[in-house]
């Protein structure tokens, strides 16, 4: 119910964050492409094959440390359908891997066709031969802009299968401000689109106090997610921006509640490229990114102990 | 540049409209259902088949007198990768016939991963065995809540690549208003939306006037679509809502300029479950997709010419 899976791992692992899985080509390092385009003549099955052994080995990496993973839809799409194959196993294999799976496709649409989301990522596909699920995941990114009509589709699929959704509320890059800084009488559209999320949320509340419908908000507005946490007391985050993208451990705190639940923090590019950062060879990628989850894991945990 | 290719294509075939291509199973006529499941073991497979099936001989009775299909990609990622596989087919068939594909994937993200989506659906994807196109659709439905750090790498796309994009404004549903409608400052939301898409497209204006940052507006609220039509200028609609949700042709008029283009109508399950509303035998699905395109067609053109 709600965020209850996410957060139980969290709490055993002692760890609110999360790996996104955002795989270039460019990311992986090159014996393993060479074994790859050696192996398979079309260029994206190449490529799609070369993803899922970066993935499965970063997995193996750090499964029993990190709570969850985050995939990035579009990475995958880029290289065809071959790559939303290889999104499939990345899935399959981290859930394998007891990993909380959260898709970053930021889907949207209405009615029948939501619900064609709702199905494709956390539900079960009808078919002539039976029921079977699409991609499984646990968690999705939508969002909100169509309003309830391409909600309610998500939370069917929630409740029945104790599934979560992440709005996009506050997001973390430069124009956000655009469309969700200006005001709406005496709120910002953002705020606004949070209100909807704890009214969307209202019935799938947990044990935590968190329903199943998050919010996504960036650690590169600290004072807007410390003002959305106060404001969303029902509504877990998913904070997207640390590291690569500027925010540090401090600006991720005010995510986080009085007992330090309530957002978990994603890091994608630091991650999947600690290696290159850290200078490493690269056959010790999967190393280097367990060293940087680490390395961010308790940057984070340090942050939230000490405020 | 900007709309022309497609605006070319409905002035040639006189049919300002696109045939939505959603295939759920259930549309599917049962004998071709047969036929793939007793091919098939994989229920994913045998589904993602008979979608494509059903496609293909749809194109083949549409494709000289329609200008464009608008497959939505909710439907095929709910029959999993092999179901995107068959989107890929349905594309490439499609441009094979000299149809313009206007995927319906309303996707959004930022930056990097922005650029990705811009890369799988409209571009070419970079390879260690060279370039390939992953989807290579003609256009993109996308949402623009995340502002310009969203839209950017698609501009350079479509200057690029001859491709245009269609965002988010005003949807056909009934709860697009709670956000959409709001007022922010002396205008509503979708207008702020409207508004940039105006600047989006300003340097991608073809010989038509229309630039390559087409709008979604639902024909479900005529007043709004006359509205934007006088106020963006340059910007091209696409029209979901014309039948199944309720939209007539008299609703949709007002999306059209003083030169009778403008806009693209959608019908999507109007077209494809065409048979199911003739009662006609199941094997004629496409000869009723094609009487009632062409039904449609002279609809609207018969309600422009009478305006």
């Amino acid at each position: 119910m709600g965020m209850d899976r996410l957060i139980d791992k969290i709490i055993e692992y002692k760890n609110p964050t999360v790996a996104g899985l955002d795989p270039k080509l460019a990311y992986v390092p090159e014996y393993i492409r060479k074994e790859c385009f050696a192996k398979y003549s079309d260029p994206l099955e190449a490529s799609a094959e070369a993803l899922l052994c970066f993935n499965r080995a970063l997995i193996d990496a750090l499964y029993d440390i990190v709570p969850a993973i985050k995939p990035q839809a579009a990475y995958y799409e880029m290289y065809g359908w071959q790559g939303v194959r290889a999104l499939t196993e990345t899935i399959r294999y981290a859930k394998e891997k007891g990993m909380i799976v959260m898709t970053d496709g930021k889907r949207n649409d209405i009615g029948a066709t939501m619900e064609a989301y709702a199905t494709a990522h956390l539900g079960v596909t009808a078919t002539d031969a039976g029921e079977v699920s699409a991609f499984d995941a646990d968690m999705l990114t939508v969002n909100g802009y169509l309003g309830t009509d391409g909600i309610t589709p998500l939370l069917n699929v929630c409740k029945e299968r104790d599934r979560g959704i992440f709005v996009l509320v506050k997001t973390s890059n430069r124009s956000s401000g655009e469309l969700q800084d200006k005001m709406i009488g005496s709120k910002r559209v953002y705020e606004v689109m949070g209100d909807m999320c704890e009214a969307w949320g209202a019935d799938t509340i947990g044990k935590y106090g968190y329903s199943a419908v998050g919010a996504v908000v960036g650690a590169t507005y600290p004072e807007q997610l410390t003002e959305l946490r106060e404001k969303l007391p029902h509504t877990f985050f998913l904070v997207p921006g640390y590291g690569a993208q500027g925010g540090g451990a401090k600006d991720v705190c005010g995510g986080f509640d009085k007992n330090g639940i309530g957002a978990i923090i994603n890091s994608s590019r630091g991650i999947m490229c600690a290696y290159q950062k850290e200078g490493c060879d690269e056959a010790d990628f999967a190393g280097a990114a367990r060293r940087e989850a680490i390395r961010m894991r308790d940057d984070i945990m340090n942050a939230i102990a000490s405020r």
